[in-house]
């Protein structure tokens, strides 16, 4: 885990409370952009992406972006990942994933996905087609199931381990976990979808992609982005402290995902795929 | 001001609260893409982006955005906006704006600004040099001043009129105040970008824009595309309920522009621009 940069920055502010104004230091979470590039073998690089995001575990966000966007297929396709040295002094905001000779990635893949992404625009449905023709099938339902009462752990278990955000109120966190609610990994970062590339990717460079034994619980709410990159991820159970959307739950029953949504210690809603629950 | 599609859609779920489960009906919000596209007076037609919204006020949306990325300079530039009717019955997720013979706008500057969005990720310093290049300048700061008490009442303001939010838990809003704290237009969506992008939309296409003595005012927090979209329509004063990031705050003081944060009835902290405000 590289993090060679700071999440959390000081700046100086007037804190107004009433009518009286004080100045004081206070602590803002850093937004930073990270541009992914991909080299191949053969040396030729290609610019992938930008995203504005929290600085730190760059490597394994690249990774788990990659991933979720079907670029990679897995931890086997890339042989090593390094920040660009020859943009010195911006070096750690720009990084490279370099793929291994054969890997199933080539350009043209990369104009495909994104007109994908651009074109799957015109409706919910188109969405969820283009979802399927990126590679991704229904997730199995026999087998992995959870105890209702396991998820009803789970916004506390998250909320208690963001530090960031008890600094700077500013960040969305994602974490994963086993199904007996154990917490595995958690990142936190400005983009809620960044942080899920982050915990995936650090699933992704420890081998261990696909993962059909975990839950992935997010601090906000769980839009059409986050359940599709859960879903590339093989995630069969997402739990959300916020609202899900329109969007999230057709995706979630189409693919045969767990969906539930306002998860507090008292309870929450299930949108999709009860089978897995136990209550 | 045109809907023709659902903001909120009916889902079954089924309820968990402690060892109990209860199936019943609930609303969530509605996420869909939308494609927005350019059309010259030549003919000439291109795709500029997608994103996913809560359908209505799509005209608003698809002009606030090409305003915010400085693709059209304002309402003159535009002749017509309307919804595609060759992709029925998508028709409703595809908007089509048609510029004016002699609008500034050309398709090289497209591609320009795809490079810039793409290429300014170096650094945060270089993401604000971008946005000069862009053409936006820093705000003046003499002649608009706003009471602190008047910021103080923005958030319940805005929290009163969610009412999408309030079916649903699901939507981020965005407001335009004048400087005596009126609230002018309002507007909800799964994203906080698209909910800025309607209200500056609906006074850019009323002929209002830049907008010199208003007040911006958001639900969650303020990022760095938050204050691009506020500086883009000229709007010096931003307030956001939630935190904001660092390089939101960079933003604010490297373009003169008013930000605000964690606002609530009791006070709120200012992290650039307090010379606006009246203690």
């Amino acid at each position: 885990m590289i993090s060679p940069r700071r999440s959390t920055a000081r700046v100086q502010i007037d804190r107004i409370r009433g009518g009286e104004s004080r100045t004081r230091p206070d602590v803002v979470a850093v937004e930073e952009p990270l541009e992914i590039r991909l080299q191949l073998s053969s040396g030729a690089e290609h610019q992938v992406a930008v995203t504005m995001r929290t600085p730190g575990d760059d490597f394994e966000l690249a990774a788990g972006f990659l991933h979720g966007e079907r670029l990679i297929a897995g931890r086997s396709d890339v042989t090593e990942i390094r920040y660009c040295t020859n943009v010195d002094p911006q070096e750690f905001n720009v990084v490279t994933v370099h793929l291994r000779p054969g890997a199933s990635f080539d350009p043209a893949t990369l104009d495909r996905n994104f007109y994908t992404t651009s074109s799957c625009g015109v409706c919910g449905k188109a969405s969820l087609e283009a979802i399927e023709v990126r590679g991704c099938s229904p997730l199995p339902v026999g087998g992995v199931r959870v105890d209702a009462a396991v998820i009803r752990t789970l916004p506390d278990a998250i909320r208690e381990r963001q530090k960031v955000f008890d600094r700077t109120g500013g960040l969305h966190a994602a974490g994963l976990f086993d199904l007996s609610g154990e917490l595995l990994e958690l990142r936190e970062d400005v983009g809620r979808h960044n942080a899920v590339d982050k915990v995936v990717g650090h699933a992704l460079l420890g081998g261990g992609v696909p993962l059909p034994d975990r839950i992935l619980t997010v601090s906000g709410r769980a839009s059409f982005e986050i359940m599709q990159k859960a879903l590339a991820a093989g995630i069969p159970i997402v739990v959300a402290v916020g609202a899900p959307s329109s969007l999230a739950v057709d995706l979630a029953r189409e693919f045969r995902m767990t969906l539930a949504g306002f998860a507090t210690a008292e309870g929450f809603n299930v949108y999709a795929g009860s089978e897995r629950l136990e209550i």
